[in-house]
């Protein structure tokens, strides 16, 4: 068995062990945020701890109203400018906690005035200590080189920081539940086994998702390109149809992830226009009625609110990108030309 | 001659007459929005627009040191939530002002007391209707599917905004150079078609940009999706390095954007180490020792300072998406699926 995939099948317990152990460290973070009167969060990341990082922009406006901006980092490493952040929250993600411009874009925003948090899975690593405070994801070590179980602690991190800072006592409710619910999710792996060898020679693909879950596909996009080599376009629904959906002739694959709430009415309209046009659409979704219109279907076991389910969602793609991987003779654990930690600057 | 080629030769021109008729209400919104002592910028837009919003993004960031937001706009039109942005700036993107998402966003930010500013080719749009102030591109009617001169326009309109908001007036100098620079650039034309031919049949490639050429490489493969149909996937140097990589074997093809500016260097050494993992390297640079590390090179016959150099090094891009298009028995003008106005939520 592959370390990504043990690591799959860790995430429901690894996620009640975090919620137990952190969620009091979170919570005074997230008061002292609140305390401060900030105008805007930033978050800086790379890899999937930006796709996480996506999710927290959508999580932060839609629920607390508060513009949340995406670092771009070389502003600080390659141009050497200082944002002027007194009036806000940065937040960094890193697994490893040892990014080198993730931990000096905290740096040079602590000393402009911003409160900073790190998120990472390593005590006392360089991103730990440049940051005012940590939030430990407690995962155990990663071994698989793409992340799986730190991601969704990232994206729990997150969202727990969201629900103390807004003090919605329903959805601290609901984030309580979530292991459950990704429990149940891991009897996806049987229907991702049974149809992943008709992709044995797919290069290239498209993966739509909106609002929430754009941070999802962009990180199944990411698995999909580490573990399976193929040239994996995310795109949020709006950008696909502004220009990229030429791309899109008979038979190109298309994964769709199809929740349940505000998107999924638009969601569904996209999937019928796109087997009008004879693309392969693979719905991934909780929902008989989205389910029936794909060529190819996988059915999330539970339905979640849709805030909350990308941290259920990404798990049938992570299954689908470990398997595929090994049916185009590749090793998930050990894509070509990568190493577990990435130093970029 | 198709309208996509007609308007890549027309920038130049078009980027002269908007400087003139243009910039006198570019610094007056400019001036306004300085004495509003604000703590972000938010840029909304989709498509192209969007591709223009990331380099805005950039150079408020790098030469204002202003936090700024790239809009998620389902927040507003699919959530419903209204961003606190009472103490901002809120910019809209759109050719035609009629992208209804666009336009709702602008409506909201308004409602929450920012102050919002339209940029838009179309007078009388909804979107100049529903800014506080808008700055029109005059560069006559695009009619070409794929955007160009109004993209460039886009470009400028940011940079003259940030540079009259502040003050520089050896960069405003620069700017009133940019035409002629552009002019110069249409040289590359030849090269272009020279070297096409031997991508008839790639079908997915990656490109790559750094910094404010970030946004260079986003609208190239833009342009190479919608014309050319090919899976063209943009990525940040750092982004690439954590994971995307993976997809790259042997001729793999590889586009990067390669300024003279402080990104050069790494670049270069990117390029290096790509080479040796054997894959198709096409430099497109102004630069000597950048042009000899390339498989295949484009050369820009013009230098300009890096953060105005998108302007103009979208343009060789531009001539190649159109010319293979050609080249692989499509037309520019009319891609599968594509209206020029796209109307999304």
């Amino acid at each position: 068995m592959s370390w990504m995939l043990k690591e799959i099948h860790e995430q429901p317990d690894a996620m009640s062990r975090f919620y137990d152990k952190e969620s009091g460290a979170i919570k005074a973070i997230a008061q002292k945020a609140k305390g401060l009167n900030i105008s805007h969060i930033m978050i800086v990341a790379r890899g999937s701890s930006d796709n996480a990082a996506r999710y927290g922009k959508y999580i932060f406006e839609s629920h607390l109203g508060i513009p949340t901006i995406l670092a771009a980092p070389s502003i600080v490493t390659v141009y050497g400018k200082q944002l002027k952040l007194g009036k806000g929250v940065v937040i960094g993600i890193s697994q490893s906690g040892q990014a080198p411009d993730i931990v000096r874009v905290i740096k040079s925003a602590r000393q402009s005035g911003a409160y900073t948090v790190g998120i990472t899975n390593t005590k006392g690593s360089p991103l730990a200590k440049a940051a005012d405070d940590a939030i430990m994801l407690r995962v155990g070590k990663e071994k698989g080189l793409a992340a799986t179980k730190t991601y969704t602690a990232q994206l729990m991190s997150l969202m727990l920081f969201a629900a103390f800072f807004s003090g919605d006592s329903k959805l601290l409710a609901a984030i309580r539940d979530l292991p459950a619910a990704m429990m149940q999710t891991l009897a996806a792996r049987e229907q991702v086994e049974e149809i992943v060898e008709r992709y044995r020679y797919m290069e290239q693909c498209v993966l739509i998702g909106r609002g929430f879950n754009y941070s999802t596909v962009q990180e199944a996009a990411l698995k999909f390109m580490e573990t399976c080599y193929i040239v994996a376009h995310p795109f949020s629904t709006a950008d696909f149809m502004h220009g990229p959906i030429a791309i899109a002739g008979t038979g190109f694959p298309v994964f769709i992830c199809i929740p349940q709430g505000k998107t999924t009415k638009q969601l569904n309209e996209v999937c019928s226009g796109l087997n009008k046009k004879q693309l392969e659409t693979i719905v991934v979704s909780p929902l008989k009625s989205s389910l029936s219109l794909g060529t190819q279907s996988i059915r999330i076991p539970v339905r979640t609110s849709e805030i909350l389910s990308p941290i259920v969602n990404i798990i049938p793609f992570q299954f689908f990108a470990c398997f595929l991987s090994r049916v185009k003779g590749l090793d998930p654990d050990n894509p070509r030309f990568l190493k577990k930690v990435t130093r970029t600057l």
